[in-house]
């Protein structure tokens, strides 16, 4: 058998090759990095892999991240129009719509999209939770923001279905051309649904 | 101010882009990612992280890693050759070697090449250890296998010289057509070195 690394590099060389998007060279290359860096740079990131699964939660009304212990800055931004849920499928899509400043509404973080294939059932969702909100808030708008696939489509049908008895509004995202995009780099079903939606000017 | 991620999350993702290799996307991918995952994902990492940082030492005298109170696989294995010493710069290369199977003997891990650019000079490279040890073992042959680069030559030049007194035979490693390689996508000087030092076949 050719010699190889010590024990305790190649747990972590097997650690950093479970990480999306990290092969086996590049997770031995960050292993020999950090072995050169020193533990001045390897224990700020296991303190911060730690703190992590320690300090963050999760708001049990949005479903966004919250730190430990500390209020969720969603949720209770006074700032905030209490009446109009975005309905987004992971935490991280909330922080893109944050940055394009173009809401300023609640959010609710569903945790994916339906996908039989997938085993993604309404049950692994948080749609009662959606639902229960709508009411307590109580919300005049529902703004789908989900993706504009196959399963975004079927989540957002089953979603309407779901709260068709709060006779709430409920909205879906524009499809069309996208910003700076044109017609060449365009596919035919996004430059269908922006015939489809186009708008008087 | 634009919404954010609370702030265990924020020093994760700062650490993570620290890494070779992870811009800011990847960081915030692989961040997510591991919340995701929960803490039997991320707290093996941490752990793994800690071991380096506390487990992992150098042979004093090859250089290599080795596990902490463990003996130095290449120095106290008893079927190496103890009479030839291979000098690489990286303990990356050792690795390298092994796993060619070419070679037998005792290693060298000189810590890197002399580069004045990056102020890397003779007293930062362990060549008083291999003076000693060539001296010690003894060695009858040192082989320099380092880059074929100006720092590499540089180097092999300053250690041929350091050595000399030593008496012993010093060699480098060939310069030619790597394997599979055709003319094609050979460049000038690597052809050049391959007609210098072509073989009678």
């Amino acid at each position: 058998m050719p010699l190889d690394y010590p024990a305790p590099i190649q747990r972590l060389i097997v650690q950093l090759k479970s990480l999306p998007g990290i092969g086996p060279r590049s997770a031995e290359r960050m292993a020999l990095w950090l072995l050169q860096a020193g533990r001045e740079r390897v224990l700020p990131l296991a303190a911060a892999l730690k703190g992590i699964s320690e300090q963050v939660e999760r708001c049990e009304d949005c479903g966004f991240f919250l730190e430990l212990n500390a209020p969720c800055l969603l949720c209770t931004d006074a700032k905030r129009n209490r009446h109009i849920i975005c309905v987004v499928e992971q935490a991280a899509d909330v922080l893109r719509l944050e940055r394009s400043r173009a809401f300023q509404g609640q959010y609710h973080v569903l945790g994916g999209k339906l996908s039989p294939l997938d085993n993604v059932t309404p049950e692994d969702l948080r749609i009662e939770s959606l639902a229960r909100r709508v009411v307590e808030l109580p919300a005049t708008e529902v703004i789908l923001a989900l993706s504009s696939d196959v399963e975004g489509e079927a989540t957002a049908h089953y979603l309407a279905d779901a709260l068709r008895h709060t006779q709430t509004s409920i909205s879906r995202l524009a499809q069309g051309m996208p910003a700076g995009g044109n017609l060449d780099h365009v596919d035919e079903l996004t430059l269908y649904q922006a015939l489809q939606g186009r708008r008087v000017v």
